[in-house]
């Protein structure tokens, strides 16, 4: 059983239900994170609640208690060694008015927790893992985290109906995310990421591998990466909490590279997986 | 009370509690309706439902049974002389995953009613009502009338903050839509709304009046139309199920036309409550 907790009441997630009108419901007026756990411990879960903190900012959605507490609580509760804690919040419960002016919302607090049984990036990582391109479809303020997750779903979907794993999404020809992670690219030892834009979810594994790759004096560049240039690179990967850094191997069916997992990528998780293991031990 | 159904279950809405597994809670996986109640029957149910199934189409959500008994017992059940439906269809229940590939999901149906003890129109349609112009930030599939509607929420509250009741969205220089309603202009006797596009909504209004005119020798378009259009209209209204017609009287502090209520924005209401009215003794 999954224990969950709404507004502090903990039950089993099985058995959970949300009042209708919780704003989740009928706008998706909520934000959320996913923070991995390993080794009992939610790794980089200052950068999480950060940006948790910005999409509320970004959101007028009134800010919340420090959850720290909370979160190691599930974690506990759950029993978590491997695993990932999953937190929402809405700005609060009404009947259905999307216009929020003028109205002293009180937020709604989810949060749960489940185990990993086996490591989920780890047998991808290894192979590495097939993209589509996809017109990015999603609205302009992708930089919040928010449950307006409609296009992701579509996309993903598409994606694994076409026999591959995720989507990266193409705006204006230029590369924006994959449909649930962020997009590096590598040509000529030239590492690349897109640069933050209100198109670009902030991730946290984009965050701390742009500041990894900058310590150890490799050229990392934030910037604008063309259509074209997936095609062409060396390497590409994909990172995300859960994903950690996996390499692309073909998009649209051509092969990146010589079609096998590169060195960065295979660097990139390795630096994650290296950072987590310490945080663990501190 | 407020008598809903979720899954045919009927329940206070209140009360009502929804599994946090339906989709419409982590992803706003979710279709919906506002269908116009007159004199106890509820107005171009027709074409609501039609558009409703082609919500669910184009987001691969699989049909529902014909809803109209289930709407017409819920209007009862509410006893709604004056008022409206709302229906929200989510994709089905299901612990948080984005992919929906291959996953045989049933829909959750959700239906209430809830009366209007004032025409929620009458005021605003006499008087004209104030708009502002804002960035359409929405995603790329506006036609389909989904529940991620955060960045209508947020527009919505922004034009409120600045003293209007509506923003007019502006994509790549053009009008497409308001904030929850279809936009008309007159300029010369001309009546211009958008063309139908995954941008714009295809409202039931929108699609009344354009026939409407086109029967009664209007000259009416389906066009594109540029911001700086608006300004220059004689007239300006917006069309909604719930809102009918009403007159845009002053959009960013600058009066359109007279800054009064124009006579097509007026022949428009009139004709939708007439119709209304006869649809109600058929």
């Amino acid at each position: 059983m999954v224990f969950a907790s709404y507004n502090q009441e903990i039950i089993s997630l099985d058995e959970l239900k949300i009042p209708v009108f919780d704003r989740s419901f009928f706008f998706g007026d909520a934000v959320y994170e996913v923070i991995r756990v390993y080794q009992k411990k939610p790794f980089l879960i200052a950068s999480h609640l950060n940006r948790l903190a910005n999409s509320l900012k970004e959101m007028s959605i009134e800010n919340v208690p420090d959850l720290r507490n909370d979160i190691y609580q599930n974690i506990s509760l759950n029993d978590i060694s491997e695993g990932m804690v999953y937190i929402q919040i809405s700005r609060g419960s009404l009947p259905r008015s999307h216009s929020f002016h003028n109205l002293s919302l009180k937020p709604n607090v989810l949060i749960y927790s489940t185990p990993f049984f086996s490591h989920p990036a780890e047998k991808e990582a290894s192979t590495g893992t097939y993209a589509i391109t996809h017109e990015d479809i999603r609205w302009h303020r992708c930089d919040i985290k928010s449950v307006n997750l409609l296009a992701n779903c579509l996309v993903q979907t598409k994606a694994q109906q076409a026999g591959a794993k995720e989507a990266i999404l193409i705006r204006n020809n230029q590369v924006t995310e994959g449909s649930s992670s962020n997009v590096f690219i590598v040509k000529n030892g030239v590492i690349k990421t897109p640069a933050l834009s209100s198109f670009i979810l902030p991730g946290t594994r984009r965050q701390f591998l742009v500041n990894f790759f900058k310590t150890h004096e490799y050229i990392v560049l934030e910037t604008t990466i063309k259509k074209s240039e997936l095609y062409e690179a060396d390497e590409v990967f994909i990172t995300s909490s859960i994903k950690e850094a996996i390499a692309i191997v073909a998009i649209d069916g051509h092969n990146i590279g010589h079609g096998q997992v590169g060195p960065i990528a295979l660097l990139a998780r390795q630096a994650i997986l290296e950072a987590a293991d310490q945080a663990a031990q501190d």
